[in-house]
């Protein structure tokens, strides 16, 4: 049987469980392979570290040097995080002849036009399934499965560590902050959880899933993004009163005059898939023009999902169908201009969910109607309620929580009237502005 | 650019809507093959009928023979139904050199060791996307994204007629034989919907993704089937009261001793995945002992989702992945023995749902529970309500339906109880049972 040699640059969490899947499951391996796929190297940077795989003798190095010199090893998981030097290393071994697996979902937003230049002009090939989403297989979806469609629509939910604290939130009613340690505790939050809470993270993979799906060159900076790091468990409260769940969503929609993108947390109605999506699952909707509407749903994150995909990208690369793809779609090049451009964040279209504290004033509604009146946004509901008695027994008159939800508007006219409306004497503090799905 | 000839035989509805794909979205299709999909010719048995595509001049034509002797046409969408003379021609095609694409999952699941064996013999290929599930690429999916996965049970609802017929019965009570005959008005089933209706088509499905996943070579008729033609309203109530929802579910269980397969009307517990698949949808649900679960939702049937498989197909083997697959993964190969047998049914473990006809004698519960005992089946929970009034305000007292759901027991003991039920003098009519997912 023939043989592929395989190295892994970097035996963290997800490192460590490639290991175990080739290192446990030869057989199995080699059956979906045709081939052995041989773990001939793995760099660490400190060989005294305990981990939780056990390398046979000559395997374990921290030496670079070891898979650059060694001609034998042809495909390399390369699974450190960062941008450096995960992308020295990355060009150093692309320009010693190997062919690159990757789950570095930030270096390929940020550097991913230049690693794939580079990778091209080389003969070599860059794998990169288990950089988004973790256990869905959505590049190759994308890539190859969808190939006959216009994909129109995609949204979902692309950060576990979000997803996970707002199902927290919204099933005990918690306050963000204590979900946050609750998540830290449990090992789905990093002690700086910022670029998964921020909207970062999700942006990162929505700049490389809309390049897949539409062509579209777009720095995941461009993308306008809120996190969930501001979220109040009254919205969640108020956004179930009225039907529907609060998540992460990142979408990005195909319109006759570009590309509508975003990260946000969206209102999205009960009982839809999207909704259904509890703690640190990933789910994408990806609707093509032929195909339809086709949903995904699996684990986003986490050792072996991730080490799944990194697998099964080491296997297409050994069989040589990652080179075939990789050659035919031309990802990132710079010959190619992007199919799509970005849309006026402006002219983004949708729904708004809004609540303010209003002060108890007659013609308080009237003057906020007005307000979204003359940016002629029109009311689809609102909820007012008595507030509830203080601890001492007495009636709370002011300020009184009101929310409403829109009809249709644009982002900068919703934007706008927010702004003025903060700006009316009855109205106290910010407003929260929130997307509601339609 | 490099061209790829193709042709189609068969211009039925899939057909028809490969042609569209491929004649209205060249520039699509070339972008995400690397070359020109140019189709040559499409093979119609009469050549006066009228069709929803338009074809260029010179393209149809009523003659294989212009495609068997053409040696241009590299790939062929064999989209014939039925098993003669589809099998014939696909044999000649690959005689003649041409690489297959087919949407034909009875001729696969009847003579595919033979199909495959050929095609190996002659170098060729053969793909089949289009063949399960339409829109959802459950194939690819489990042959190449999964990879690094041993899966452990794959369930899913695989017949979009039979799901569109149980969700109307669901959703407005209706009685099965009304709804069968709105689903033929819709166009959701055919003339005569033995084959759906019966879980024949689920069983093929079934049988062709149990080899993918778990290497297993069984024909669809050993496998254990029940369909929902016989479906009784009044349980689809029942289980609602108990909080589940009734779906056609396709199952294959990899135990220790063996693999378990069923296709059966199965109660789904409310607000899991499965249950809320609707109408024509169909679902997949796959558990890989490293990406965990993944959930996969689309269309399983219809003009355009299963012609964007049979596209990507195409596109597939133009650029030659599919014969790397192919050739890698050895579909049903006499060489290799089957990796996995299928468990004797008896064995096969679940719990079931009991609906009952009981006369209103004393302690007709206990002889019932008795029995029960008597094959170690343990009861969970039952439902008896009291009769309503006929309709002349007689309050009914005879016979009573009872339902019993039990805890888990094997097939063979649930079925011996059940028949030894239905010997008791107090039960009237058969048992109905059914099949309760964990």
């Amino acid at each position: 049987m023939n043989k592929t040699n395989v190295a892994i640059v970097g035996l963290g969490t997800v490192g460590s469980g490639v290991a175990k899947l080739l290192l446990d499951h030869g057989d199995r391996t080699a059956r979906h392979a045709g081939r052995t796929m041989w773990l001939k190297k793995a760099v660490v940077r400190d060989l005294n570290k305990p981990r939780d795989v056990e390398l046979p003798d000559g395997v374990a190095t921290d030496n670079l040097a070891d898979v650059l010199d060694d001609p034998d090893i042809t495909v390399v998981a390369q699974l450190i995080g960062g941008l450096e030097p995960a992308r020295t290393i990355m060009l150093q071994l692309m320009e010693a002849g190997k062919d690159i697996v990757t789950a570095n979902k930030a270096l390929l937003a940020e550097h991913g036009p230049e690693l794939f230049s580079k990778a091209r002009e080389l003969g070599r090939s860059i794998a990169f399934e288990a950089a988004v989403a973790g256990g869905i297989p959505i590049v190759a979806n994308i890539s190859q499965c969808l190939s006959a469609n216009q994909i129109t629509t995609l949204e979902g939910i692309l950060n576990g560590t979000s997803n996970f604290i707002v199902s927290q939130m919204d099933r005990y009613g918690s306050a963000y902050d204590d979900v946050v340690r609750k998540a830290q505790e449990l090992g789905y939050a990093e002690a700086d959880p910022t670029m998964d809470v921020d909207g970062t993270d999700a942006a990162q993979k929505l700049a490389i899933l809309a390049h897949l799906a539409f062509g579209a060159t777009i720095h995941w900076s461009d993308i306008p993004r809120t996190g969930i790091d501001g979220l109040d468990p009254a919205d969640l409260r108020y956004s179930s009163e009225l039907g529907y769940r609060i998540k992460l969503v990142a979408t990005a929609h195909q319109a006759d005059d570009g590309l509508e993108l975003s990260v946000a947390p969206t209102l999205v109605p009960l009982g839809t898939p999207l909704a259904e999506v509890r703690d640190a699952f990933n789910a994408i909707r990806v609707v093509g023009d032929a195909v339809g509407p086709v949903f995904y749903h699996g684990l986003g994150a986490g050792q072996m999902p991730t080490a799944s995909a990194v697998v099964a990208d080491l296997i297409d690369t050994a069989v040589g169908r990652t080179k075939i793809t990789f050659q035919t779609l031309a990802y990132f090049t710079s010959d190619h201009p992007a199919r799509t451009k970005q849309r006026d964040t402006d002219r983004l279209a949708g729904r708004y969910y809004l609540r303010l504290s209003v002060g108890n004033h007659p013609g308080a509604l009237a003057k906020i109607a007005d307000v979204l009146a003359q940016h002629e946004i029109s009311i689809s509901s609102v909820i007012q309620h008595e507030n509830q008695p203080d601890q001492a027994g007495q009636q709370q008159t002011d300020p009184v929580p009101l929310v409403i939800m829109t009809h249709e508007a644009g982002e900068g006219a919703a934007r706008r009237a927010t702004e003025q409306i903060e700006g009316l004497s009855i109205v106290q503090g910010p407003v929260v502005r929130l997307r509601v799905k339609a």
